[in-house]
């Protein structure tokens, strides 16, 4: 471009490029798109963007995204605070709440440990899990990422969680519901055959 | 959700889902994306998108975006002026640019010829480029869509330059550069017979 002033357009167009799944050429799309639309829309857009993420920050208890001190899940008394479902990311509770299938609540670790990219124990919510522990959780499900990031996280807290009377557990791994077995991948079929289930 | 406060992520994913190609899940994604980074880039790329919106118009020439009077390629003394590639949107005009074997001008009409939207010849851009007709422009590429509102786009424009000097030109259709004959469509395997071209 030859121009001297700065590039409004294409500085629109790196800041969408930035978002994930979004590369060069959608960008340009999404930057024309806001650009040709009604500017009041446009306007409450970016609004709502800087309202949501200068008054949204982590739940104090479990650390899920909320405006207020608690989160909706941990205000809700007809959760059961006993059973922590234990989380890298608020994203993953979406999974769960979807599913509708569990009463419990949440705990956002924010991660998992990876000494490659420098993320200690201490860099996680670890320690307000374990407070959450010895205040009377009875039972945690690690419900982390299958990398070896997840894994050695969920030994780290075993690990610490020894000798307490806690119970801790993970998702049962297996077949999809509704898939053929077909299109089911090799690692998936080699836990289902080995965590077979004996009929009643 | 059971909260009496509104809710701001809904809002946000709400907002987000109104982007061309953005479901509602995609939306869920961007939006714990924009909130689980960096404040400051967040808020960098709402006020972005503030200032792009409010700054950047129509070049009063062409019609194409700048934040300036005119566009970079109007005010380029060295595009041809007289030679004006006629798009429906901006948007377009980033197709012709890539390619670099454009050395003209545009204009930007901002849609087609439209009765069932409601679109009318006086909804276009169209006043302003008959006058650029009567101030000299000597060809008119009418790089509309091949849609039937295109086709009657043409037709208009045809008629209200019948009897001016102007050439009137459309780009080549026929099979892509580089595509399998295979994989072409009937239609256009159709155009690039009837108009098959004599070798020297």
């Amino acid at each position: 471009m030859d121009k001297s002033s700065p590039n409004l357009i294409e500085s629109l167009v790196e800041h969408l490029s930035w978002l994930p799944s979004v590369g060069k050429k959608s960008a340009q799309r999404l930057a024309y798109f806001l650009l040709s639309n009604d500017a009041s829309k446009v306007e409450q857009f970016a609004q709502t963007l800087l309202k949501a993420r200068r008054s949204i920050r982590p739940c104090s208890r479990c650390g899920n995204f909320t405006e207020l001190e608690l989160c909706s899940i941990c205000s809700n008394v007809r959760r059961n605070s006993e059973l922590l479902c234990v989380v890298e990311k608020p994203y993953d509770i979406l999974a769960f709440e979807k599913s509708s299938g569990f009463s419990g609540t949440y705990h956002v670790l924010g991660g998992c440990i990876s000494p490659l990219d420098g993320i200690a124990p201490q860099d996680l919510n670890l320690n307000s899990l374990f407070t959450r522990v010895d205040n009377g959780a009875r039972e945690l499900i690690l419900a982390l990422n299958t990398t070896s990031e997840g894994e050695a996280t969920v030994t780290y807290i075993r690990g610490k969680l020894q000798g307490k009377s806690v119970k801790l557990t993970r998702l049962a791994r297996g077949i999809p519901i509704g898939s053929e077995l077909n299109y089911v991948d090799e690692l998936t079929m080699q836990r289902a055959l080995e965590e077979r289930v004996l009929l009643e």
